[in-house]
């Protein structure tokens, strides 16, 4: 739907606007093919939350006094704790990316469903309310902040600023406020305290800051639609005014409000390919080139014995930050284009297990990237138009040369969707060592059917670290490398 | 001290330099000028702490689920509940500015105590710290929250940015840092971490939100210490960096860092005169002329039964929001400099309680409003140096004509101290109502002594609400409205 042109700033209520739209968002509105995205991608975000949790930054946190103290309703994913829904909130979303290993959005610079999950979750699982609810509010949450980064990036992304917090914050809100069912003159105060709390620096990327940004605007955005609920008040032309959100963050004629409700839901952002999810839990430029190694190994059935020698060429853009034939630490492997392909063409999957401990040490993979060059793609110029493109190229001993080749990986969204099995394999991959193998299974059948839960809080179970009868903690093989076969097929996850 | 000029801004250890200097501060560097500065502004800081927690801002958040249910040993203050540091320093700090009663700095924009005294009581009550541990890190924290608004006012300000929450986090990190004792690499990690937390709209001026910033902050600073303390990471270079705090919040150009280490602590912040304690609780652009009013009141032994006619000539530019014959509500009489000083005529104080309920109906002011005329001062120009001067004029029913005039009444601070009777008449005005009278009386003579009090827990059963044996609260009688007399008359505030 077009907006009007107002010439004066003080006339464009855009909070206010936003909070219409919001709390008009209805669930029965949602495609099939929303509703499956949305499904996907909560199932995703609940999966990386658990591989997180036992991430130093979420420890810290849990031993921090203060902190998941108070008494309350909500799971610690893969723990034991259940506190308040603000301070799930604040552990969850801080799990929830201390991997970088969840969905991302072009357009908004940033991680869509980090901001939106842990909260709904917490006021789900606290208030007892149905999975239908709570995609329906992750979806309008989607749609908010999505919609206000077309208005302010890229400059709010290259002046440093965090869009995943600064921006999904307002997702939080938007998210909360659906899911509590808020009127929109609570929702338009809840944006508005929310645009005095939205915080977060891209200065501090490489840091244990970073997934706290997460939690910290997932517990803030939360906080705000709570206390709006209860007749906090604010000014609800905070985002638009001139000392407002737009004008501090961005600055006077570095950002476009008009945006934000052009063509509003048509369609929705949920819907758009220029979301993806992160299929291997390594830096994203070394994806193209796995992708290819493992479709070497599934499709022309190659045994890692038989490799002669591995020719990589990628996108030029792709490699000054993946070219590393030689990694030394668990994280320099996530940014080893060679020890990705390497480890694909050895195990037929790329793995969290991968990336810890002496894993970049095994011999198997050391004998692969002995044998491997690396160049730039030379049919892949800087200037194309896509560029998260490789090729993959295999010499036998017995002469034969295989390859594969993409041009354009653009992530695993509704575009080039992962497989159901390929979903399983990470979610299995990510849940198995936090809550344990079974509980893994049993908790993606219930999330592969999110929209008839009628109570979240009966995932609760399913949520925590097991604990056996005697009151020990489970300790769960973590060599079990295999995901258990699945029963059911080919569910459509892309209609 | 003067610092090197350096070409490149990675070579300014801006955040590292900043945490060295904390972690050196010492608290036998305090001058006795300084120490009493301090005292003098945490005493007037819990009293108007005590006076906010009332406010509805307070207590909806005392309702929000999840906000002090977390057990612990901190009081919020004029209540009877006790909860973590983290909550105490969100409650306390929107207490402390829910009246806009407290202290303000020239330079800083902004209020430089409310966001240090609530995290730092908090901290001192659960891990049972010194007076003099607090007030040194008090002082620590107006340093570093000051000299940061040196480097980036009033670009900062006029930005939209609230500096009381932006900057002032950084006084909560080092003045909390500071009296946990923090090494200078943990500081810079906690100064980095609240890089990313730094938060707060001016757009929310006039809503509950402005307090809410504070202890906002508070919180999230004290949060960014503790969590510093136990190994969270961040970039120890988040201020200065390309995509840090200078930069995203400023902007490249509009700041000066060189400016934070230029003279630093010489002399300190503390006793600078650009900090003032705010006498009266209504709008400060009035204060000229009530303290004239009050000096006839009590110089001239004027009964307001006596007066013919009124005449207010102010600085110009205090009129335009405060010109207001005839206020209609209690916050009308705020902004009403006819109104105060029509107040301060008939009772010689201006109270809280005078902005409350039906006090602005009072039909012996309204006699006094009737005959008052105001007008901009002649002899004041709109560009003169000093812009908060007042004159008022009397003349009496007798034919006599008395008169005062003050040509810069620039905040009570340290180049114009409130009397030890003024401080202690307004501490007593707002925190009876708290705490009952006897209490009041009880804590102020403790805090006189601040620096001799070994353990602040002591205090907190001055700092609760009070509960009669039986259980109740009593019901402290709020017309008391005469401040006891304190048999120590002549209190050295400032040597």
């Amino acid at each position: 739907m077009s907006q009007p042109q107002l010439d004066d700033e003080r006339e464009w209520p855009i909070t206010k606007r936003l909070a219409q739209r919001i709390a008009a968002f209805d669930a029965n509105d949602l495609t099939p093919r929303a509703l499956a995205a949305a499904r996907m991608a909560i199932i995703d975000t609940i999966g990386v939350t658990l591989a997180g949790s036992a991430e130093p930054c979420v420890q810290i946190l849990l031993d921090t006094p203060g902190i998941a103290d108070a008494p309350g309703k909500c799971t610690v994913l893969g723990t034991n704790v259940r506190t308040s829904a603000l301070d799930a909130a604040l552990l969850n979303g801080t799990a929830s990316h201390a991997l970088d290993y969840d969905d991302f959005s072009q357009p908004m610079g940033g991680h869509q469903s980090v901001p939106l999950v842990a909260p709904l979750l917490a006021l789900a699982e606290e208030r007892k309310l149905s999975g239908n609810a709570l995609i329906a509010a992750y979806v309008i949450g989607i749609e908010t902040e999505i919609r206000l980064a077309r208005a302010v990036n890229f400059h709010h992304y290259d002046k440093g600023w965090h869009p995943t917090a600064t921006l999904g914050i307002f997702g939080t809100v938007a998210a909360a406020s659906h899911l509590l069912k808020l009127d929109s003159e609570r929702i338009a105060m809840a944006l508005a305290i929310a645009a005095s709390l939205a915080a977060g620096l891209k200065a501090n990327f490489g840091t244990m800051v970073k997934p706290l940004h997460v939690g910290h605007i997932g517990r803030s955005g939360l906080f705000a639609v709570l206390i709006a609920e209860r007749g906090f008040t604010a000014n609800t032309a905070a985002i638009e005014h001139r000392q407002g959100f737009f004008n501090a963050f961005n600055g006077p004629g570095h950002y476009d409000a008009q945006r934000i409700f052009e063509n509003w839901g048509v369609p929705p952002e949920i819907e758009s390919e220029t979301l993806g999810l992160k299929q291997f839990p390594c830096c994203g430029s070394t994806h193209p080139a796995i992708a290819m190694a493992l479709a070497l190994v599934h499709e022309e059935h190659v045994n890692p014995e038989q490799i002669e020698s591995i020719h990589i060429q990628a996108h030029r853009r792709r490699l000054p930050h993946t070219d590393n034939p030689d990694p030394r630490t668990p994280l320099g492997a996530k940014f080893s284009v060679q020890y990705a392909v390497a480890r694909a063409l050895v195990d037929g999957v790329v793995r969290l297990e991968h990336f810890e401990g002496d894993a970049h040490l095994d011999p198997r993979v050391r004998r692969l990237l002995a044998i491997t060059r690396t160049d730039p793609h030379p049919d892949m110029p800087e200037d194309a138009e896509h560029q998260f493109g490789a090729e993959v190229t295999l010499t036998l001993r017995d002469g034969r040369v295989r390859s594969r080749r993409i041009d354009n990986l653009i992530g695993r969204g509704l575009a080039n969707p992962m497989s159901t099995d390929e979903l399983w394999e990470k979610f299995y991959d990510c849940s198995k060592r936090a809550i344990g193998s079974s509980e893994a299974l049993a908790l993606y059948e219930r999330l592969e059917a999110l929209e008839e839960v009628s109570d979240i809080s009966t995932l609760a179970r399913l949520f925590a670290k097991r604990v056996l009868p005697g009151g020990n903690v489970a300790q769960q093989k973590l060599e079990v490398s295999a995901a258990p076969e699945r029963k059911s097929e080919e569910t459509a996850w892309v209609p």
